[in-house]
């Protein structure tokens, strides 16, 4: 099992603390998180804006890195290791620039699983890195329960970055920051009488694993929805209602998660891009990429039946014109790069919390 | 069409500028970007040398980093993002020393033309990276117009790292720099009566359109020397003059260009040195690198022909033994390394100018 | 040959110094660079702890960096290149870590032989980014002498990160570091009375190269043991004994140095571990690796038969199971990690006093 330290502070803050996943956290210790990533992201706007008093109504020139608060420095001296054994440019960019915005310098170890196949090798590497005096490791990896392997044997603070269909918590984090923001919810973060549907290929998803942890544990019903290979009733194990039948639900939603189709997690599965059109394999998950789409994409036509204020998300990278329509993707109801700009402030809060002094 | 903000500061100073190209900007423009350089090569040079009084003439043991100016820290807490969709590692560590001399942080998102063949797709990647909270984009992408297309989606600077065979302002500024310098007018960038050859394959140059719009709007008489399928007489339009004799012009010159062969960017044509010695094509754009040297090549013998002063400017990488003898190209008319060091601090210059306060 | 300015620092103190080599160096200089190595150590562990009153006994809540030391912005503004011909991840890292760790900026060059295999355009990239306006060049390459070849040639240090089979003085200087405090010698660095083996595939190291050259010099006896055809006699010839009989001598060595028998540096040997087993090649330089675990492998047996307080090293990466067993990397006699925080510190200790004011 994968255990955590957060909300052990008190206790034990002479150990090193891991953010390893979601699931198994409690209500104050999410809210705790995600109250830091408020503040962050107060932060890092603050820096970006070197806010003048013509923009800002303040009759000082200064910028606001020189009064009351500032993301740049607090970290400084600090080496951040991204340990990316299975590769992530997206979330290995986002681990950079919230390490590298708070002063933190970042050096990349990449390599694919083929190279580090045996547990050991993993460790390996990860006692080598801690021995040349980083601060922290951000650990990728296609093993689940890789982070906490690595976070039993280290005496520096580990941050899952994904591992295997098991979690990805600052995933986890933003999306449900995403969510309190657009339900304003940003006070208190009770998700309560929220209705949230996570759409398409649940099962061989780490992001959904950690994203139904927090969202139900704060209070939001959270539905998984796919045909049966995708989303099947064992999800339900996880605090969920698993339903196949999306055009139903769809009015009632407050927010649609699309997640892209993971072919390369399915064995037998064929991926209809890369091979051709709507390839059709006895063992696949899916019947066809056709059938997929007239049952559980998010096409215009489909959008237009969600409520007013509702909102979508997706953890990109998106297949366009596969599980999401690039005009749903790019219109006014898509949080995508509101998404992209909290995960940013999740992992710089992360960061200086595990970190920091 | 690609547009520029430059030279729109008051008017539209709250919107995001952006470095997009050198053709159509006004003199003024022009010689305010190149005084910005040469006001940061200052700065760069004394961050480098940690003067003391021994070797200034000064009688404090002070840094000038601590006195009057310093480079480092002008852009803290920024982070610049190279986009690369065309590799160049020259040009990339360039823009990399620059940001980072000034302080700021770099992040790099390489990729093949391949993946990103949809221009949707470097839009996607771009607004993604823009949602982190970086503070400018650098890109380099295969095909022309990518920078202004990027720049006309984001709401940050967007400086041009090359765009197929369009621009490539900052190299165009560097060799105008470089040409200031040589004839030693860095204090009014007036190149009024100065003769500068460009030789070799102007047409598939994205370099040499850059170069040719700032020195000739700065006054300087611009030939294109070629074979008429690498200088055809269409890039006359640019306002230079094209011709094929070489020989009969190069004692005029006070600088000469010379163009690496790109002949990756021509259809048909055979790279000689990749391939089979002399290759000849019935398609090529030239007969045989043999031919081409005997007329084009700036050999040791040549470049004895040059008038005194007269400079040899290069973009690199060079093709030693095609286009520029290794003798020439470290020789004492070589200015080839200034332009590296210059181009750092164009870069520099560009970037304070964009992100800075 | 390989000069070094070391030491002549009174004399040609204007003249950019290089750390080309250990070979040749004085006592005086050798434990000069040690000290230096001793008082980083300190500031980098400092740096590492913001520490406060409660960790360490002293009332304020100061951190360390605010009182009298500080690792952190003694190399602020400077940029350090890395040149990699030849890939070593683990050297790079080392190298970036300490750079970063003083505040340094890092960029890399990474390039295989095959793509520079010609001595001047390793001189051309090297002069190139010389020009940039970088503080030091840190250079590894396939051939010796090709650190010393750049450092002929460019007005800034240049480091040797390995050469060949020639050098490889940082490892060697963290090897001679790790042995001095493993004998609690730290204080003078001399190791008069020490024995050390240097055991396995000497012939191909460099690192063997720079361990026996500062070890011998600094007093201590050291000894190379393995077959003929990687301990030749002629290795005698810089200052050490050479043997075959490992069981013979281990319980009288202070230090075992287990080195990888590098395949890919021997002509017509082969690799057994990416081969066909214990593969057996007539021109080989080992027989089987099966003969040679048994002659010469730290076994978990042998390794009982070491004296009390003796210990082992590596410089890695390790192949677990065939030079070294697992257990005995990892048990108690093991400084294979210390080695790896000696490595950041020596580094950072040499980038300082090279670039340093």
């Amino acid at each position: 099992m994968v255990g955590s330290w957060w909300g052990r502070v008190d206790l034990y803050w002479t150990m090193p603390r891991h953010l390893l996943g979601l699931q198994g956290l409690a209500r104050s210790e999410l809210t705790r998180l995600l109250e830091r990533t408020r503040e962050m992201g107060v932060l890092l706007r603050r820096s970006d804006q070197n806010v003048t008093g013509q923009t800002t109504g303040q009759t000082t020139g200064q910028t606001m890195d020189q009064t009351t608060g500032r993301a740049t420095g607090l970290l400084a001296g600090k080496v951040v290791a991204n340990l990316f054994f299975e590769d992530s440019t997206r979330t290995r960019l986002s681990f950079t620039v919230a390490a590298k915005r708070l002063g933190a310098e970042v050096i990349d170890l990449l390599g694919s699983t083929s190279s580090v196949s045996k547990g050991e090798t993993l460790i390996d590497t990860a006692c080598n890195i801690e021995a040349m005096g980083v601060s922290a490791l951000v650990v990728r990896a296609r093993q689940s329960g890789a982070a906490a392997l690595i976070a039993s044997r280290v005496g520096i603070p580990v941050l899952n970055a994904g591992d295997g269909r098991h979690e990805h918590p600052t995933q986890g984090l933003l999306d449900t920051y995403t969510l309190a923001e657009a339900a304003k919810r940003l006070e208190t973060f009770d998700l309560s009488g929220l209705r949230v549907a996570i759409v398409g290929d649940v099962a061989a998803s780490r992001v959904a694993r950690s994203a139904i942890a927090a969202m139900t544990t704060l209070g939001a019903e959270v539905l998984c929805i796919g045909p049966a290979g995708l989303a099947p009733k064992s999800l339900e194990a996880l605090g969920c209602v698993v339903t196949s039948d999306l055009d139903a639900i769809l009015p009632t939603l407050d927010a649609v998660m699309m997640l892209r189709i993971q072919f390369e997690r399915h064995d037998g599965a064929k991926n209809p891009v890369a091979g051709a059109g709507a390839g059709v394999s006895a063992n696949s998950v899916i019947a066809s990429v056709r059938e997929f789409r007239s049952l559980y994409a998010l096409t215009a036509g489909r959008a237009e039946r969600m409520k007013p204020g509702a909102v979508v998300m997706h953890p990109g990278p998106i297949n366009r014109g596969i599980e999401l329509d690039a005009e749903v993707a790019d219109g006014p109801r898509s949080v995508i790069l509101r998404q992209v700009t909290h995960g940013v402030a999740v992992r710089a809060a992360m960061l200086k919390d595990l970190i920091g002094a």
